[in-house]
């Protein structure tokens, strides 16, 4: 193990830098991950692109997993998922971790929803790399992680080792699709459910997850909906029956009309809306049928507003369903899909781009031509 | 009784007159009602307003409840509640029925919302007076009920003569308020229930009604927005704890800013778009806290579009939730409400202004001024 | 086309003949089904046995499909799905419907669960077959069906044959794992969904059904448990990751204990009863986590009494759950389900006996010795 | 203050001491409380009678409040509604608390059932006074509380002093009617909510506590069942609208037919069992309708099994939900309940004997009668 660690570092905005830091050695109460994989996610391009207010210099990269370098005597047993941890072991760590709190509104009045806490903390997002230890953020060699105050998951020993840039997206598209789930599914046939029409606006990452997160729940129908035509394919082989090329039925109206038609004249059971494009969701709401439900998990960031008519939500009688995040214990949930889903689906096909600590630089660059589905570093 | 019949009859768009028509016999599966009390509703005035669509000459009026003045042997037994009706028996009618479909997408396959059946005919709306025996509408004398084809319920004994206008107001109400309802409440603390805080926008009749219920269901802090003041205070007797008078506080972000003060700095648990004004959704989606629960039950008619950003419903993890019309079922609901509250609510006071059958073509003109809170046909 | 059908008929406890009966022509709204496959249920063997009263003489046989031998005019259009069904069709039909009702109290006041209306009229259990047209069961080789009072459904073409006899059996199993769904299911993490664990007790045609529904809907680890080892065998060919064997664990302490053991010490997220044995339920309780769901589908008759403990549902915060037939769309699901499914799962598999209508007399004796799984009338 | 604070200590089974412990004083992030009345439960006699393995000595009492004698630097801050709290404030306590823990199964993977953790520590139960600052129990003159370990609550200025013993079991009781509640009623017209029935088996304390939050909650028709008519007469005045008194109507089988008798023949929308007495739970099954909900809450001890047939839950599709505890956050609901209907339900009547600390040895013997509803310690 050399003494010095290589990460990329968003250092002001559309500036990465690759930054050499000291290898720290992990306090009793932590550890330290030597990366195996780490995603690129739409976030990491907001944080680029200087959308977000964030504590520069920060080392970008949230969705991660690694092997233990290091262990501290307490961070063996303060592992979440209640197994021991040992140095070898894989590991993940859930990003945005609430740990800490327990303080603010949500975490005293709604503990449904830790994803509501206030006070979450965010690896590769809201913790400078300023001071030491230095390592939160998976853009790098290793990772610092404070089990204490994060949430760590062991992954089983036959998770594929790339699946680790996969977990974080899995645990938003899993926890979008059960958003659409109502209870004891059959009284009135309500909400997401087996057979159960979907359809799947946007089928970059998240939304080829949901898809297959859908079919691995037993959907119906699946339709998704994209103009790139590689992803569609993709979405295909991850459980889609049905394709609509935007570039092909270019307009609005013609697509609503094409969903209604593929799904007994009133529309799916479900959509979710994954494109993050303000249109999608005035598009969405009418590819919903009368009492169905609509997920909107597009819109991370504020890409502006469009119009909608309040009247067509009351006389569709329509739940529309907000999916911010998700509770740590979703990656669960995330991890369990991902292993057991894996010959049936080749999530390993959604990387298609790879760069090492070093190349990080040139990663939006090549992310802008969207060709690409998943990017990851792989150090 | 008279063979006559005097009703006021919608001919054309903003022409309403007074007609005469022959004092139909019920056949052996129907009935025939003397009106004791019909309400007038938005919905009426889009109506006369040619808004929307309807086979005229309708006679208007859907919101009434009466006595039996004849009835068909076979009608005494077809009766919704289970209960026997006989001559002199109070009844109210649910105006839209599907005892009809079983036949649509909706009757088929979705059976807890019998609100969405496509092939409901609707009293003093969407049935013609064209032709024998013409009285389905309730600004009339007297109404032809056909219990085979529609819901009727029997009034208890105590139940005050005009709050039969008030029946069906109360079941939108009611079940506006009940789609804020989550499962096993404290689950997370989620959905309206027992102590949680409540904003009503608009204290119309409707509005008033979410907030009586919404007391005598157990609410936390009721918070009423309206511009017209006698409106606020009536509000304050049915249950509301604080008012906002929009004449007073006549920016948006006021109003927000001065909900989420009185909700520990986080919004509503719960709101309740009353208004049929698109702005106020807008303006309520900001009202309701993380995680909240926002009902849409102001925009019957399409009264246009409003933006909204998607990012704040995803980053709310909001749930939006339109509510139209009701299963007839509610009828029970709104029923019971009425009866077991009156001492507590004066729910009298709501019914402003009355006219008889023959005043009837001067009521649009009464209702433009916003001074009434419900006017009702009193024959 | 014979004018004689020949069926098996129950015309006293442990009584069946073989009779004729002559081919009826159908109503204008009705139809005439030649039966291709009808299953043997548990319900048969009781009504063999006589533990249940009903119209004797009745021609056994509720789980059954078809082709359109002769359809009226009317009955082309009165359709379940909405689709339009032609002669040589193949059909299905809910055996027990409530088509006709909307009378009595659960269908008027609680329309999500039409399974609980109490008028319903059941093929092969409740309707007599002595008077014309007779031919209401399906073990007999045309079946006359009145698709005005009974919810038909039309089969895909790719649609095995033999599967008609699992489509009820398969409508109460994912029923009764619906059961188990909780809205929003990472809101606390409850209930049955993507990557829960799942026990099932009996993995007779139910058990396994449920299992194969459980592992298509998503969930984690599924446990069987039976006494067979062949049903053992089978249920691992449909999902279950995990089987005990009631001969080799014969203490149900012990079986108890293995369950913690398997599910991180806590029980499983959800327990499904399929045996119908009542000591089945005492040990099931016991085998759930806290707050987890127990789903009673096992006990469709009275095979006695059992001890427990209220104490230990109220400390164990536990939802029980009955689940009683199903609603008549649950069907589209069941045939949804084993369509989609069908090269993963080989349900033909679990037909591992027939029975022409003429052996039919024999089938009592055969199934007694429970080597069969599910048997089947194939005309 | 006086430096000697008086106790009732439970020294040993079924054997009371008055002793006397030194005033501590708070840690910086501690306050010591006053008591100002601490309830005796049901729980408490289970203790004294040696029911339930506790580390004594304990001193006895877990529903109380009082006010803030000293108060800690950081307890200032720590406190769980997020108000600031001074010397002289009045709060109360949840008594078994979890924000020690995130470590256990349920607090990691269950996180809206805090509730079932399974580390819980509890005031007056678990935790022996061996030790300084000794006083963990509220049948004393001061009450040790730790802010960073117990959720405190500060009470509204306007609260009625002796209302601190109801707190907790209103926070029992309004859980188990919540755990009533299906998502948005008027689907199918499941669970409890505005207009539903209800049945209260046993109205002792959390008995009439249920009674009052179903009746501010808006249920229908209550109905309230006990051999005690005292208890009758008391629920009467807390909402109920019927009672049937268990000496008068001594069967089973009439108590089950009169419920069906006063709910148009089917039995209640929900029943509560709050007796404690196993065959309360066999007869409440069958009070309930098909398709109802069925809440246990009578058996936080073990008073023992019962005989039930799995064929009826199946059959009648029924809810049974146990109820255990509440979370943390259930004791703002509980505060909110009590302190809005104060004026329409005489809380304060529950409240029947009450004892100095110094008397405290005499409890047990006069709750023996049960002609006592509540008895309270009020130092």
């Amino acid at each position: 193990m050399s003494d010095k660690v290589e990460a990329a570092v968003l250092v002001d905005t559309r500036k990465v830098e690759i930054q050499q830091f000291d290898l720290p050695s992990p306090a009793r109460d932590a550890l330290l991950l030597k990366t195996e994989v780490c995603g690129v996610c739409g976030t990491d391009i907001h944080l680029f692109e200087g959308r977000m207010k964030i504590p520069l210099p920060v080392i970008l990269g949230h969705e991660f997993s690694g092997e233990v370098a290091e262990i501290g005597e307490e961070a063996k047993t303060a592992e979440a998922t209640g197994q021991r941890i040992e140095k070898g072991d894989r590991i993940t760590v859930v990003p945005g971790s609430n740990k800490f709190c327990g303080k603010c509104y949500y975490c005293k009045f709604v503990p449904s929803r830790p994803n509501l806490c206030t006070s979450r903390r965010a690896y590769g997002i809201t913790i400078s790399c300023r001071d030491p230890p230095h390592l939160f953020g998976g853009w790098s060699e290793y990772i610092y992680v404070d089990p204490v105050h994060f949430f760590t998951f062991k992954l089983p020993s036959d998770f594929p080792k790339e699946f680790g840039a996969l977990i974080e997206p899995a645990a938003v598209a899993t926890r979008a699709l059960e958003r659409a789930v109502a209870p004891g599914i059959t009284f009135g046939n309500e909400g997401f459910g087996l057979g159960k029409s979907v359809v799947v606006q946007g089928v970059g990452p998240i939304g080829l997850l949901v898809t297959a997160a859908a079919r691995a729940a037993g959907a119906g129908e699946i339709i998704a909906i994209d103009s790139i035509e590689s992803r569609l394919k993709m979405s295909e082989r991850l459980g889609a029956d049905i394709t609509i090329d935007m570039l092909q039925l270019s307009k609005s109206e013609d697509r609503i009309s094409e969903v209604r038609r593929l799904t007994q004249g009133v529309g799916a059971d479900v959509a979710v809306e994954c494109t993050g494009v303000p249109a999608a969701f005035q598009e969405g709401v009418e590819m919903v049928r009368d009492g169905g439900k609509y997920v909107e998990v597009g819109h991370y960031t504020d890409t502006g507003p469009i119009e909608i008519r309040p009247h067509r939500i009351c006389r569709k009688d329509l739940d529309i369903l907000g999916s911010w995040a998700y509770p740590p214990i979703q990656f669960r949930t995330a991890i369990s899909f991902l292993n057991r889903e894996k010959d049936r689906f080749k999530f390993g096909d959604l990387i298609t781009h790879r760069f090492s600590v070093s190349e990080a630089t040139r990663i939006f660059e090549a992310v802008k031509t969207r060709q690409a589905v998943k990017t990851a570093v792989v150090p």
